[in-house]
């Protein structure tokens, strides 16, 4: 779609283009017109050359002493991010977690599209009340050819977070989001992010720890 | 508590001994008794010296030819990393976000223990339906006193992170784990982690489209 999606950004760029966003939506809303680099570079701690660099991956350039067009900065990092296109999602393994990023009506915000999520469990597909259809596992296949997905969002125990991860490639999943402690290995070619929660937690909590006995 | 916990580990380590813990609990639970690093090895793709190393830093030594005891090595992660004793938390903004995680009953089993929620919108602040209850954010300060916390868990809208961040912090907050997509700046001293839901999701979105044009 995007000609400038064949370029894989690195990742440390893709991490902070969503700072730049989530600052001139905030702009936009002051109904701001215009940020140069060294303001974005103040409000987030970030290198002003860096910051232009980053944007320029996007096609985007500042107008000397004028900066960037706050709107027009906006669509862009949104359009580039994918946020402001729809992306279909299920949801494997609707316990505690997985209900919550179902009924976590933000995320269709970010261009993220739940329509279905997945389970093993008969008590948890039997019950409707998410807004999508929770299926059983065995269903995927189908459920690709009726309503098709890219992403499966992977919320299931750990102990079956491969063999979960696989049977959704296998269905034709091309993107795996895991928010499991478990380290799921995929095929090249396919997309894994890892949403550590469990590390982030560990990371506080040690943090905050060592701060007590020092 | 622990003497280990004053010791700063890298966040490399911090990030692959949850994965170790995962897998060692899969392992405890289909009763295996002793597991040697080659063994995590190759279930997890991360060198064998390298476990042996991040290991060392619990002051957890293998035995020669026999490996790690999986029942004390799960105990000592699970230890070390903090899931096994609860740390109080607050959620900062009851929108779609900070109610799931609210209702995330899992997170307790890794040591969380959410024991109030603020907001400032009166028609969140007056339901009750959570399980905990939902405050009033100028109501911070004396629930501090009541029922105390530690870690303040930042799912408002971006353009009242930082603000909503100072105001827990002024009241006595000691963490912040902000899931906004704002970059939060924080004294330091005051433990800060990131869980960028956003970045993550335009890396998947930025990986598809790439994969598609290729």
């Amino acid at each position: 779609m995007n000609p400038l999606h064949n370029i894989i950004l690195p990742e440390p760029t893709l991490r902070r283009l969503p700072w730049y966003l989530a600052y001139v939506e905030i702009l936009r809303n002051k109904r701001v017109k215009y940020v140069s680099s060294t303001r974005i570079s103040r409000a987030l701690s970030v290198d002003a050359s860096q910051i232009a660099k980053d944007l320029s991956f996007l096609g985007v350039k500042g107008r000397t002493r004028i900066g960037y067009e706050v709107e027009a900065l906006t669509h862009a990092l949104s359009d580039f991010l994918g946020f402001s296109r729809a992306h279909k999602a299920y949801v494997i393994g609707t316990g505690s977690l997985g209900k919550a990023l179902i009924r976590d009506s933000g995320l269709s915000n970010y261009g993220l599209d739940i329509v279905a999520g997945f389970d093993i469990r008969p008590d948890i597909i039997s019950r409707e009340d998410l807004g999508v259809p929770i299926k059983h596992m065995n269903e995927i296949y189908d459920t690709m050819q009726t309503t098709p997905a890219e992403i499966a969002i992977l919320t299931v125990p750990p102990e079956v977070a491969q063999e979960s991860a696989d049977i959704a490639i296998g269905a034709g999943i091309k993107a795996i989001w895991n928010f499991t402690p478990y380290r799921v290995k995929v095929a090249e070619g396919v997309v894994m992010a890892n949403t550590s929660i469990y590390a982030h937690l560990a990371l506080i909590y040690t943090r905050l720890d060592s701060a007590e006995v020092q």
